[in-house]
Formats: C-alpha cells, structure tokens, sequence
C-alpha cells in the first residue's frame, strides 16, 4: 500500500465493478489534492490578468505567475528563469523551436537527426521544417532492446547537421536515453541539441545544464499539474535571436501601424492571456514533486519496475518491448499478447479495473520499426504499487486463458 | 444587490480594509463555483487523456471534451461541431487565421483592413503577415464617439481586399461594431470577415450565421470559464484547405519517416494534449451563462451602464472614452481625470478596494489615435451591482479632491 494514494481522490473508486488501477500515467498522470486546491485558491482569492495590471487582485496574480517560472528553472536547474517559456505543453515547445529556430536558422542541405522511437511531436515537426528549409531529415537506428545504436548515433550526426532532437525517455520503450553524451557529439560537429522531456521529467531529476542541451520542453499534465500547459526552457543566447511566432498582448514593446518591437525573452513569445490558473497548479505540482525527491520518484518507479518485469517475462506469448533490464527503464511497460489485439487486450482490461493504452502511441514509425501495429501499454507513477502490478500481472494471465478458452 | 454574487467566492474579500469591487473584467472574469467545481469534479473522477484510450476513463474524458464542442458550436451558432477548434485564446486563434488562412492565401499587393481600434492581437499577427506575403495593411477611421466611421469603411474596402478583421466589441471604447453589415461589405469585394469577439461573446448573443462572417474568436477567460482555453470557429470550407500550424499527437492520419496526412477539422489543428480541464470548465461557464440568458446578460449590463454613465458624465475634469449613449456600448468604460496618470488613478482607487485597469490596455495605436499615452477602464460583468458603479463614482470623485488638496 502507497501512503500517497490518499492524496488522490480520483484513485477511491470502481471501475467496472472493480477498484480502479490507473496504469496509463504516460498518456497523463493524476492530481493530487494540492494541486486542485491550488488552482481552487487562486479562482477563489487571487484571480486576475497578469503583468500590466496594478489593482490588488492583478499584483497577487502576476508575482504568482513569475514566481511558478523561477520554481520551474529550479526545478531543472535552468541557469535564469528568463529561459523559461509557458506553452501549450510539450508540443507546442518543441514546434516552436522547430518553427522558430528552426526556419530562421536551417539552412539548404542541413541535416536534422531524430530516431526510430520519437514521438510524433518529436518528429512531424523537423518533417515539416525539412520541407520548408530543404533540409534532410536523418534517423538513428535501435538496438534489439530498443536503445539508441550509439555506432548509428556517430555516424548520422555530422558536421551537415543542424539540430539533434531526441526524446530524453522513450514513451512506447520506456528506455532513457543518453542525451548528456549525444549532446556532446552534436556540439562537436556544430549542432544544437534538443530533449524531449515529457516522458522524463515526472520519472528523474532533470539538470538541463548538467545534460549540456539547448532545448528541453516538457508538460504540465504528465508531472500532476494541470492540463494546458507546459515549458519550453532554451539557451538565452539562442531565445534572444529567435522570432516570436504569436503576436498579441503582453509580447510587445510597441506597436505602431506598420511596425512593432517585441519585449525580451520570454515574454515575447507569450502572447495573449497564458493559462494562469495553469501555471499555478504546475507550481503546486513541483512541490508535491520536490516535497517527495525526484530521487526517490525515480528509484520507488524502478523498484515496482523490477518486481513487475519479472513476473511479466514468465507470461508465455506475451512480448514485452524495449530493455528488459529494470535499471534502463521509466516506469513504462509496451506489451503483446501473441495473436490478441492490443485493443481486445486493454479492452478486457478494463473490465478489471486496469486502465492502460492500447495503440500506436503517436509513434507510429517506432510501430513499423519494431513490426507491429499496435501495442498495449501500462504505464506506472508515484501512486502505484506492487499490488497494482500484481493486479495486472493476473489480469494479463486471465485475458489470455479468456482468449485461449475461445469463450469470445 | 445582486444575487449571483453569492457563487463568486473570490468577490466575499476586503481589499485594503475594503470591501473589494471588482471591474476588471475586460481584462478577465471571475469564476462561478459551478466552474471550479466542474474542473474540481473532472480532475476527481474522470481525468485521462483523450481519444485513443480504450480505458473507461478515457472514454469518460473524451466524451466531456467532444460534447463541449457540440455545447460551443450551439452557444454560438455554428453550423456543426466540426468547425469549433479549441486554442488558448482569442490571441492564438487570430494568430492561426493570419499565420494558415492568411499565409496561404493572401496574395503580393492584396490589402488587409483593420481598424485603428484593434487589440494588438488582432493588429500584429497582420502586421506580419502583411510584411510577409507582400500584402497592405489599411485602418478603418474612427468617428469622434469612437464609433467606426462607415464612409471610411466602403473606402477602405475594395476588390483588392483580401482580408477584413474587426473586433467585435472594443476594449477600450465599449463600442459594439456592426460586423454583420461590414461582412456584407467584405463580401461583396471577394473578401473574408474575420471578427475578434473577445469582448463581445462574453456579453451578447452571438450568431456566427446570422453575423455572416467567415472566422471569429473567443477566449474562455473573459467569459467565466478556466484560463487557457479558446475557441477559433470558421467556415469548414475554409478550415479544409488551411495547413495544420502545430504538428504532434492526435492531429494526424499517419505519419511515414518522410511523409505524414493529416486528420480533417478540427481536429488536425489540435496537436498534442488539449486543455481538457479547460475544455471541461468552459462547458460549465457556457452552461452557467445559458442559465441565465445571454440577452438578460446584455441588459442587465446596458443597465448597470445606463445608470453609472450619467453620474461619471458630471464629473468635471473626467474624460470618458466611447459613445455617451449606453444602448452603443458594452460594460466597459475607458476614462481619464484631467491632470492624472491613470496609473495614479488606478492606485488611488484600488485603496478604496476597487478593481480597474490603467494602461494603453494592448491597443497603443488607438491610444495614439486618442492622443493619450493611457487611460483608466472600469469594466462590469453580470455579478457587478448599481452600488459597485456607485463606489466608482464616489472613489473618482475622491481621488479628484484628494490629488486636487495635493495632500500627496
């Protein structure tokens, strides 16, 4: 039993006739009660329009809303919350820095290098520059296991390419992947590096200056704070030469009728009304992080790793995707059940009380990488426990002797 | 007294030992509990991430995210569900028009008209896509009530006009525009009608079909719902031929290593994780407008307006912005006291606990326009009563005898 269970109302009720285990924290994580209380607080006392405001209401929300930006550079160790930029979520960070950075500074015949396993968001838009830009765009080949081929890794990133962009873990593999020293490669040959957080920053302490990266963006939703909003955190020195992409209030300096002046970074890029209450609840969700230890996230996740994985592999005909190795792993686990459906599988799941992904998990070229259409996925946070697992393990066992027995 | 103030939690405080009036709602709203408590209750009991789980969860949270949809298309009019795309805001679904539709579609040499009253958001993004595609940006006069000046508009607009975009309602002014006879204008010359309704969709009845236009916009902030969440309506013929601007999860058919189709509207607009929460309270905030009646809301509000307008008229040396007559406006009015900077305005009046802003309010060409640097702006919403506008003349009055004793 994990004491922080109680800190999640959402966690207290049945599915299907079943106590609900919610094992699909990879597509996004629950709240616990800071975190909605934060954002219940801000509405109820403080809630007003940031920055230009000098009424009392406007003055509380607006050092609220700076305040969350330095706890956020913090919390991954950004060198100034100044780098730090509010978006959307990951998505959005990393097709700003495609379309910002990207389409002002990739040139004709420049070369951009992802992999096999990126998420869709960590590869349509460096498809998209490619086009735009006439750049070409590489990938790095897989091990069996699923990690990065380091042989390949060498040999894709050269002195052509521009920007190295990687998921820092895996969503589909689960595996981390080593962006400190692929960093320093592209460095080496001239390029810049960017990490895709999301799947890494609710799992392991994150020190963006330690990795040696450009970009790192990552969301909201996946670490337990509210949906709608993420970061995008860059090097100032390339912030500053980038262009904003929305225009609107706040980002300006001045406008007159044929020309505006845009504020510095980040404002410039934050333009309109941000998600304030967002924000606030992303604040409240560090600090329910920190009040834990991202260190003691990263080993309690490994340990109900290691006690599930084994019970797994036994399971004959189930195929389970990526390092089998605990200690490589996140806490997610991509899974087939020979001759099901991964849909059937989460499916009948689900009639358990198991919620888990089933699908391509907008990676579908990972998907015809590892030769399959779809697969299953159960994904583990702070709130889980080895029953759980345990739960799980025995479903899985029960909805192949269901199939077997042809019953449906 | 005004009844619904009791479901605003955030309105029971004293600010600066009084009682807080609050008036800044051009800037954003206060938030009813049935708002708080419909994200509260999301994030409690149903809260997964969208579409593809299988899991009971994820149906529970696809199908609130999808029937707010239908809920916006009604609340509005639209044609279909379809044709509602949620943003962040009113910022960025201006910002997608001018950057999609605008980028693909305007021409070297084509004009674009505005107004001199525009919020930047609706001014800058085509500014740039002016400077971008060759075209011209031209402004529609003002009349000296702030109206807009009807013989300027047939001048402005010609069979060169490629674009026409005008707020619905001003920030600044109060004005509410006669779009639906300038779309008609507009499309007599073959051009498109693009409507900012951010000040008006939280105050009137909007009828996308009955207005004849071709995009408008929303945020939810500005009309009791969550921060974070917007609403960019248009035509499905014209959001068919529009190119996707952020490139992720969810929005696409399929992706290949080099090639990836994309979903149809709007869908293929919403890369990534949506707002779902977001979504969820601006369902609420719809819900709890509709309870009331939108056309109860814009006359209560003309009242509030028609009786506060005569008593700020007799204050000598008070500069008020906008038409006199209140059937012309909305509940915001922009005003200066002769000799003052509105920003001393605006902090003598949050002593006395009321909320307004003071600033160029994003509109700095209209400010030119005005030949002022700022001015103050009280702005009522349906929780504001006769005796909130009282206290604003009262404390005017004061602050007017207090800077007059030159006591500071």
């Amino acid at each position: 039993m994990n004491e922080l269970i109680k800190d999640f109302p959402i966690l207290d009720q049945k599915v299907n006739d079943e106590q609900l285990v919610y094992l699909d924290n990879a597509a996004t994580t629950q709240k616990p009660r800071a975190v909605v209380d934060a954002v219940t607080n801000y509405y109820y006392h403080d809630n007003a329009n940031v920055h230009r405001g000098v009424h009392t209401l406007a003055e509380r929300a607006t050092a609220q809303f700076e305040d969350v930006r330095k706890k956020v550079a913090h919390f991954i160790n950004a060198p100034s919350e100044q780098e730090i930029i509010y978006t959307k979520g990951t998505t959005e960070s990393l097709n700003w820095v495609a379309a910002s950075y990207g389409r002002t500074f990739v040139k004709p015949g420049d070369e951009i290098v992802i992999s096999y396993m990126e998420h869709h968001s960590n590869l349509v838009p460096w498809q998209i520059l490619a086009k735009k830009n006439g750049a070409v765009l590489k990938y790095i080949d897989l091990l069996p296991d699923g990690q990065l081929d380091m042989d390949s890794v060498k040999k894709q990133i050269t002195d052509k390419t521009a920007i190295v962009s990687l998921a820092h873990a895996s969503n589909v593999l689960g595996v981390v992947n080593p962006v400190a020293k692929i960093a320093k490669i592209a460095h080496k040959h001239g390029a810049i590096m960017v990490v895709d957080g999301a799947q890494s920053t609710p799992y392991m302490r994150i020190d963006v200056q330690d990795l040696g990266i450009d970009f790192f963006a990552f969301s909201g939703h996946k670490l337990m704070a509210p949906t709608g909003i993420g970061i995008l955190w860059g090097k100032s020195e390339l912030l500053e030469q980038m262009p904003p992409l929305e225009f609107g209030g706040e980002m300006i300096d001045w406008v007159q009728l044929q020309e505006t002046t845009f504020k510095k970074a980040p404002w410039k890029f934050e333009g309109g009304t941000q998600n304030i209450a967002g924000v606030v609840g992303l604040g409240a969700a560090i600090d329910y992080l920190e009040s834990i230890g991202m260190d003691k996230i990263e080993n309690y996740e490994k340990s109900l790793i290691a006690n599930i994985l084994p019970e797994l592999v036994k399971i004959d005909g189930l195929e389970i995707y990526g390092p089998l190795d605990p200690s490589k792993r996140t806490g997610i686990i991509s899974f087939n059940l020979k001759g099901l459906h991964p849909h059937d599988v989460a499916t009948a799941l689900d009639m358990e009380g198991i919620a888990v992904r089933a699908g391509h998990h907008c990676a579908q070229p990972l998907m015809e990488y590892l030769d399959v259409t779809a697969t299953a996925r159960a994904s583990f946070y702070l709130y889980n426990t080895v029953e759980d697992g345990q739960r799980l393990v025995e479903a899985i066992k029960a909805t192949k002797e269901f199939f077997k027995n042809g019953i449906v």
